[in-house]
């Protein structure tokens, strides 16, 4: 969608949200979600899996005459529509796990498939570190993946926070090195797509060749928001100016 | 201090602190210490590195009638209290670190010492998982320690966030290993020797025999709080009912 106007909010003053309860996680998200109305959007997306699974149907409810896009129920179209006779494993954070809602969302997709959640709540942190060792990686990636990684392992796994992509190889090297072909799922390219399909649906998408751009929003330190955000985004796609907000 | 009565109060809807920017920890750390003033108590702990960093002298000036005793400068006079002739290193969180608020505490305390400063970013999250491997915590220490594992590696190591005394056995041992005998100082004891002095001194301190209480507060995920807490704490000292309170 290179025509849109992107305007991303990033909760730096709160987060991570992973470990919040299903109240407080709520309640920020109806923060930010009003922030963003105020600005005018025409469709928020939830690009937080956290949020996703706790506070979805409350901007729904709040914005009635908005499309609320999450990242769970992509997420798990994309993990069903795999073939998973050994299962799926979901990988997500710790409240997101206990919240269930990927599970839910796996079983109303496919009600035949096992599956296995797994919180991993050193992962957030390690992906953004500036600097990574490989043996840091694997040994705290395969902590968390014992047990998954044998001659019965999960089919699919199932990348449940938007901060688990940047350990895609490494994940499917520990699977390879187990003797096993993992298939991998994260919801961004799945949940961009339901963007696409719902702006084109109401009849909001955007078609001027020179209006796409991207403002980026934060409630603490824009400093390490440029610095943690330029790790995950690539090198042409540059920050710009963040503005501090405050969602309090 | 058996006679006291504590009042403590985690901030558990917006922790950690430690990355968070000097602004928003201050503010949060006024919020949370005004709710404690309300309540009636007679002296404030600020039982946090970042919050200490950051915020000691905007409380000192918000409440100037109350003794308010962070925990940087205890830890940091019993750190130059040590013979170091190969310096101090401090390991805390980032931005306890960037701040440098250990390192002037160090340098008033002994000009002539070498100061090290290392941000360890995973600690805290791996200080509260519920069951840790030794090689799991064996990596992370290491990975943060590198560099100070040799011949010339600094003779005291002050740990810097009330997290980490958990690993005080695993970091004596690597540096063990690296053939070094290091002297650990955490501010436990030495802010809870302030605060009974402070207390003495303003003939504040409490001695019936049969007032001893502590009381748990917290902002979000009250059953979070104990599972963390029970980890941290004694286990012949349960944390009974805890309270949700509400900063925002």
């Amino acid at each position: 969608m290179p025509s849109e106007q992107f305007m991303y909010l990033g909760d730096t003053a709160r987060l991570p949200y992973g470990t919040k309860s299903p109240a407080t996680v709520k309640a920020y998200a109806l923060q930010a979600a009003g922030l963003l109305v105020q600005r005018g959007v025409k469709a928020l997306v939830v690009a937080c899996n956290t949020a996703s699974a706790f506070a979805l149907n409350a901007l729904i409810e709040a914005y009635p005459d908005l499309p609320v896009i999450g990242v769970v129920n992509p997420g798990a179209q994309a993990a069903t529509a795999l073939n998973s006779p050994n299962g799926i494993l979901v990988l997500a954070t710790e409240s997101t796990i206990k919240g269930g809602a990927y599970q839910r969302a796996l079983l109303r997709g496919r009600a035949q498939v096992a599956i296995y959640g797994r919180a991993c709540p050193l992962w957030v942190t390690l992906a953004e570190m500036s600097s990574r060792s490989k043996n840091l990686v694997d040994t705290i990636l395969a902590n968390d993946l014992r047990g998954h990684l044998g001659p019965n392992s999960p089919d699919t796994v199932l990348l449940g926070c938007t901060h688990f992509p940047v350990f895609k190889t490494a994940i499917a090297t520990l699977f390879h090195q187990a003797g096993r072909t993992v298939q991998l799922v994260d919801s961004a390219t799945t949940t961009a797509k339901v963007v696409h399909r719902t702006l084109l649906e109401i009849d909001q998408l955007s078609t001027r060749d020179d209006a796409g751009s991207a403002q980026f929003l934060a409630t603490d330190g824009v400093a390490r928001f440029v610095e943690v955000g330029q790790q995950f985004l690539p090198a042409d796609f540059p920050l710009g100016e963040v503005e501090l907000v405050d969602l309090r």
